[in-house]
């Protein structure tokens, strides 16, 4: 019963010095990461709209109208595939970062009362309490898993939303390109 | 042939004073476009790795072995499409950003010689310096629409290939998860 005992304590130890300050930490990470993905989010509109532009200025020339167009159906793909990404962020931030940051804080409480209510109780509950903290820890690894399954999903589907996106254009554009090469096309 | 001169001066100007600061500014616009790249890929790399961590916890639990394994393949997994997206910004740096910088840098030389020409020599060369100057016209704009049609193609290939490696993955972890729940499976 002695081995029982520690053996539950230890388990409940383990989650609250060593998982629940793991999550913090990887709270922390993924909000830097987030950071980088806004930051490169925004870069990648700034330089999409430039090239719109340059597009706009061959639509007023005498010789490049088609390939004003192309470039700036590029721009427009291109920001329309950069936008859609954000749905990856939304999900990360909303549905992993959040949750995982709110159950950390009130899972610290709930162990700490837990092992209290242990050592005051311990000789009743042994047995029964060590099934609990082991399923207590299986469960929030579970949480961990379920969360990234979920992130997993959103890149699925904004990578198969960007492969139909743009699949259909680059041999189009790369056919409209060699066209334009054609010394008797004038635009 | 008045007219015939000043439009073909006017072309030149703008390929001098439109065009090629517009690719200055893109080139600018890109190298900051790249380095938010970069530090999202190194944003990405940290955040998986604290994952892997925790997944390689779970293994030494006695109830979350398998979750430490989903775990630490989805660690491996994102880690692999986030180093593939490498690729992206290596055709963006190498085959796009530096070429543009170097054409704009040797083309403000041309220019300036051919106005300096064209200027000196005007009588004889004006109806075949128009269509020159038209076409030198062209060629930029055809040039920075196929660098871009490139790039197109690149996020083609790694998005096609993040679908590929994602997509079978993100059903087995699901199902897994769901086994995880069964109250039998210790593991």
């Amino acid at each position: 019963m002695e081995q029982s005992y520690r053996s539950t304590i230890s388990i409940y130890k383990n989650i609250l010095e060593q998982f629940n300050p793991a999550l913090e930490n990887l709270v922390y990470l993924g909000n830097n990461y987030l950071r980088t993905f806004h930051a490169l989010s925004k870069a990648a509109e700034v330089y999409f709209k430039a090239i719109q532009k340059i597009g706009e200025q061959a639509l007023q020339s005498s010789t490049s109208q088609m390939l004003g167009q192309i470039l700036i159906q590029m721009s427009d793909t291109h920001r329309h595939m950069n936008s859609d990404l954000e749905v990856v962020a939304q999900t990360f931030h909303k549905d992993l970062l959040q949750h995982i940051e709110k159950n950390t804080k009130l899972d610290m409480q709930f162990i700490k009362e837990n092992v209290r209510r242990l050592q005051s109780e311990m000789q009743a509950f042994v047995s029964e309490s060590q099934r609990a903290a082991a399923l207590e820890e299986k469960r929030r690894y579970r949480f961990l898993a379920e969360k990234h399954q979920l992130l997993s999903s959103t890149f699925l589907q904004v990578y198969s939303r960007a492969c139909g996106i743009i699949q259909s254009k680059v041999p189009k554009w790369k056919e409209q390109l060699e066209a334009s090469r054609n010394p008797s096309s004038r635009h």
